[in-house]
């Protein structure tokens, strides 16, 4: 008896085989064109042409048995040229689900170079939350096309799908359901899903809903499985469960999923009436998704970049940043040079001061990043934010001291001064203060005004640590050294 | 007929709600003790107990309803004289799963606050594989104890899930499998878990293997219910599906489950045999305890502050971070000394010298925030890296000549001297050049020597660029404006 072998572990270290593999493939033929742009000759294309027509084929039948999604993964790491080459090649059925996978910037290159009807075509493979997400990418005419061609019914659902805003449970939600109602035997349920082909991906519960498609409850796979096949519906669905709204924060559903370790949920409008469900794979999209949101943010960049996109097109993706920071670095310098008189008579002013606004910065960024999880987990309230403060403002202190003293001492021991020694020590302990307070009080400010405390705060308080701690160290030096 | 009612919506906002009322409940309790405090006298006592038990038992209630995650929400959430009151109304059969959900400090004061034979109970009531998560937390009379009270085969896998490395997949793993073999009827497959009370959650296959336990396919739930019940397993099981090894990294585990949108996997040993299977629960409190301790990273924590521990618990959790740009900004501060005749000379450069410093080091971040992500994306290869390279350079003298530029003019405009607004220019663009060549460098290098990119790499970039710019614009200076 033959007996059917298991794939292989497709992890990470796999994909990477495929990629190189293809690499690999791309290699050759570049090496066959170059030879024959070297050579010429009829004889030397001849040659070409059938290698290539090797390469290709084996190239195909690679790329025919990855996953869409490592089909896209692989697009990712090809140069502009090549990876217009592998995606002449990739089957037009798998287009729809591949152009899904990839990033906001390779998508954008690989539509570009499609033709019309070929979007319509793998746009019209797509299920409609899909095509919803893949909409604001598509030139108009052909979003037209595919519209016109759907049946009515999902023409809604796209309608619907396309209304909600990017950070709603509407925009996480797909339309595969199963439902039934709960006065049928578990009998009877099962004999209905034996006559589908197969079930929706991720049917870990079916859902019961009434004449209305009021939703009201779930019955689990598993309970369908291990229950008496005469029971009702009625009798063993579940009706303590998480429901979510279509107008909920995607960011709450994701926290739920988390926190009750869901695989799917129904979704309702207003009127509880069943139109949709979250699964756990697009809220694991979605996660990492805003993970890689916020990484870039406090990189300093404001999408993910294609490597291979231009410099041009690089460089806009920079300057917000670099422009905030710049101003902002401006605004310090113009702090210090109030105090151009003072250095002037105390060079080494201008060589300490650095330290005092660093650390300030770097205080202060760790301040608001405890803030941020804090706020995150529930923990601030009016009394607990009072004990808060007293809290940071007592570390300050000690870490001013602590960390001001030794580098006070550093100070005196070189510039053979205690007064600078000590206005080393007091300015970083007060710096410090600063970076605390404003530590404390930036994520609370911004989360009253309905704002994510964790964008911009850095910018703000290392700004307020700069210019401050310029001011504090050279206003107390201005007062003590010099009169 | 009565209608069973669904429950609402327990998202995040529904949590916080909970929480709101728990914290009234126990400012009643508190205001109750205080009026006797003050007053005194057996009647009062009296009233204060009754009160006392009213309220204790309406807490019970509410905690009685929540799950052990929002629980675990609200105890990290509570001041610690509180936080333990509540701990103490948690009924003993819950705290072993409460345990698991709490972050790691709160953990540690729970636990100090629980008798021996109150942990023994509690840790009794876990699996296996949530036991390992929690005995590095528990005293080592307690592990022993518990130990010894299970089966002998229990033992065994908790000594095997002890034994993998926090990183591994093992460490994801659970042991909670269905099998069964390639040779039964679906019927017969229906029937036999009909006999279970229930499956093991997130079931969305049961596993094929030989009776040497060597994994021979799966059989996907969704199969088994739409298939005809007289068909053998061996005629609808997968054999093309996703294998974990147990000594695989999880982050490839993690990166495979978003990829392939997984609900479970199975996982072998080096000879093929069935250890135990990855749920996606499992993988998305491994992906969030990633992205939180990356975050943390980020902020210069070395880890999770519970907001309510001591002063001195969380100063010596921010000092590596700064002590270690503590020695960073010495060292920029060193190399300004090094020009102090020429700021001495032109007082000016002290004023311009932060702002080339400064832009160079958000630069520099954004050069790696970028290079960790194509990293991460598989884009990097020898031949991707030189265009690379190639490529930052272009947008370092591109930003360098626009930016440099505009704060050159400033430069120009405010010290009537042209000189000096070149000197200005030329500095921030060598400086970006800086950024540019050790933003790309740094990563790579950290990926060679396989360190995370990630980590550390924002520091070092920053100090480089500290430094660096505050020797070429004063050295820069120096040598065109001084001679």
């Amino acid at each position: 008896m033959p007996t059917p072998e298991i794939e292989q572990t497709k992890t990470q270290e796999t994909v990477q085989e495929a990629l190189h593999k293809i690499l690999d493939l791309l290699d050759k033929q570049q090496l066959v064109e170059d030879l024959v742009h070297k050579q010429g000759g009829p004889r030397q294309e001849l040659v070409e042409s059938l290698l290539q027509k090797q390469h290709m084929a084996e190239l195909q039948t690679r790329l025919a048995a990855l996953h869409p999604a490592d089909i896209a993964y692989i697009l990712e790491a090809l140069p502009p040229a090549r990876r217009l080459s592998v995606w002449d090649l990739v089957k037009a059925d798998r287009e729809g689900e591949i152009l899904l996978e990839v990033s906001e910037p390779v998508r954008e290159t690989l539509i570009a170079h499609m033709e019309p009807e070929e979007l319509v075509a793998a746009a019209e493979q797509l299920d409609t939350d899909e095509l919803a997400d893949l909409a604001p990418d598509l030139p108009e005419d052909v979003m037209d096309d595919v519209f016109k061609a759907l049946p009515v019914a999902e023409r809604e659902q796209l309608r619907a799908a396309m209304s909600y805003r990017d950070e709603a449970v509407g925009a996480l939600m797909d339309f595969d359901l199963v439902t039934v109602r709960e006065d049928l035997a578990l009998e009877v349920v099962l004999r209905y899903l034996r006559r589908l082909d197969e079930l929706p991906d991720h049917t870990d519960q079916l859902f019961v809903v009434d004449r209305r498609e009021t939703l009201r409850g779930a019955l689990p796979i598993n309970r369908l499985l291990v229950n008496d096949p005469e029971v009702l519906v009625r009798d063993v669905m579940k009706t303590d469960m998480l429901v979510l709204h279509d107008d909920d924060d995607a960011q709450d559903a994701a926290q739920a999923f988390e926190r009750y370790d869901l695989v799917t949920a129904p979704v309702t409008d207003r009127r509880r009436r069943l139109v949709g469900r979250v699964t756990v794979d697009a809220v694991l999209d979605f996660i990492r998704q805003r993970a890689e949101a916020e990484r870039l943010n406090l990189g300093g960049l404001r999408e993910g970049e294609d490597i291979f996109a231009s410099v041009w097109a690089s460089a806009r993706n920079r300057w917000a940043w670099l422009a905030v920071n710049l101003v902002t670095a401006f605004i310090a310098s113009r702090v210090i040079s109030v105090f151009e008189g003072t250095i002037e008579k105390l060079v080494a002013l201008a060589t300490l001061m650095p330290i005092v606004a660093g650390i300030g910065g770097n205080s202060g960024n760790q301040t608001i990043t405890m803030l941020v999880r804090a706020i995150a987990l529930g923990q601030i309230n009016p009394a607990n934010a009072r004990k808060l403060v007293t809290k940071e403002i007592a570390i300050a202190v000690l870490n001013g001291l602590v960390w001001g003293g030794i580098i006070g001492l550093f100070a005196m021991a070189l510039y053979k001064s205690a007064a600078l020694g000590l206005v080393m020590t007091a300015a970083m302990t007060l710096n410090l203060l600063v970076a605390a307070l404003f530590g404390v009080f930036i994520p609370l400010l911004m989360t009253k005004l309905g704002r994510d405390p964790a964008v911009g705060s850095s910018v703000l308080i290392t700004a307020i640590t700069d210019s401050g701690g310029f001011f504090i160290f050279l206003g107390l030096a201005t007062l003590v050294l010099l009169h």
